[in-house]
């Protein structure tokens, strides 16, 4: 059996199985928006790739695999680490790549989305562990290490918990409260995240 | 037509009434921790309550309307508001009903299944608002007010950003996270808060 034609008129057949690949992880992403990982199915991915279900299958066991891919494939964008040499300028750094990364649709609703799955289904609870924590929890503890070696913070400083007093309060607004960022907001946040993480 | 048997054996007509009523708040209570919102049906709910479907629609009008019920009533007990005469003693106790709050499950998974399906559906964005921020933002506006009057705070002091530094790292641990609290982070996040609202 040949492989369904995507939308996308392809120059080969490498580029036609490619193009279908990209075609169906367009899809996911879209009706992940639109209906939910619940409510999502490989009948409605593949209608809207614009392929045959076989195609999907092909490359993916189940829609749960799917949505890993695409998460995983966010993860691995990796979180830079900034090395601004103090810990307000770190800080303000992390936050600023935080709310760039929480604007994105894969963390303000497809991670929550699978957050609540990951209640019910703990291969997610993993996935979203590597994708969204792993990443952050490593920039902090290097942050949090360079500024202990400056004697900014003091030597049992926990990297989790100031994880949670930098990035915390910045979730909560985006993906929780929902409201735009006032004004200056970051900068007043990172003021705050120091005062906190010295405290 | 009467009123299907609910699974407990009533006295009269009227507890009847009100016990199929309470069968069917607690089958939705299970069905969304057990399904989930997306994947949760009238059907499902009434043959987990014991009851005929009929018995559901002539209380609700859809599941959306039976789950925002349930919302409403979790908002309704309200939250107490802390005057203990300090800003320390104040954010301590908000953070220790709100450690409280946030680990029962209406605020751990059906809150966030909810903030899933509000980005698609507005009504239940409104809903959640009342049920999870309105009450917050009211209690943290008290509270800054009488600091702002004791002088423990500078008068131009946002109280939905002070809500951000006290809620949002408990809220990340406790709901993204989701790793229990180590000993003492209450205490430990009240004293940081406290320097991040000063700083």
């Amino acid at each position: 059996m040949t492989e369904p034609t995507p939308r996308r008129t392809p120059a080969g057949a490498a580029v036609l199985r490619e193009d279908v690949t990209e075609a169906i992880r367009d899809a996911v992403f879209e009706e992940l928006a639109a209906v939910g990982f619940a409510r999502m199915s490989i009948e409605g991915i593949a209608r809207r790739a614009g392929v045959g279900k076989t195609a999907v299958y092909r490359r993916w066991k189940s829609k749960l695999s799917l949505v890993l891919d695409l998460v995983g494939a966010f993860a691995a964008q990796g979180v830079p680490v900034p090395a601004t040499g103090s810990l307000d300028g770190d800080v303000r750094a992390l936050l600023e790549m935080a709310s760039y990364a929480l604007r994105h649709p894969i963390a303000s609703q497809v991670i929550p989305d699978l957050l609540v799955e990951a209640a019910r289904q703990p291969e997610i609870a993993d996935a979203i562990r590597a994708a969204l924590l792993d990443g952050q929890q490593g920039v902090m503890a290097r942050i949090v290490r360079e500024a202990v070696a400056r004697g900014e913070l003091p030597e049992d400083t926990d990297p989790a918990e100031a994880l949670d007093l930098v990035v915390g309060p910045l979730y909560w607004r985006l993906v929780v409260v929902r409201t735009p960022l006032p004004e200056g907001y970051v900068d007043r946040l990172a003021r705050a995240a120091v005062a906190a993480l010295r405290a």
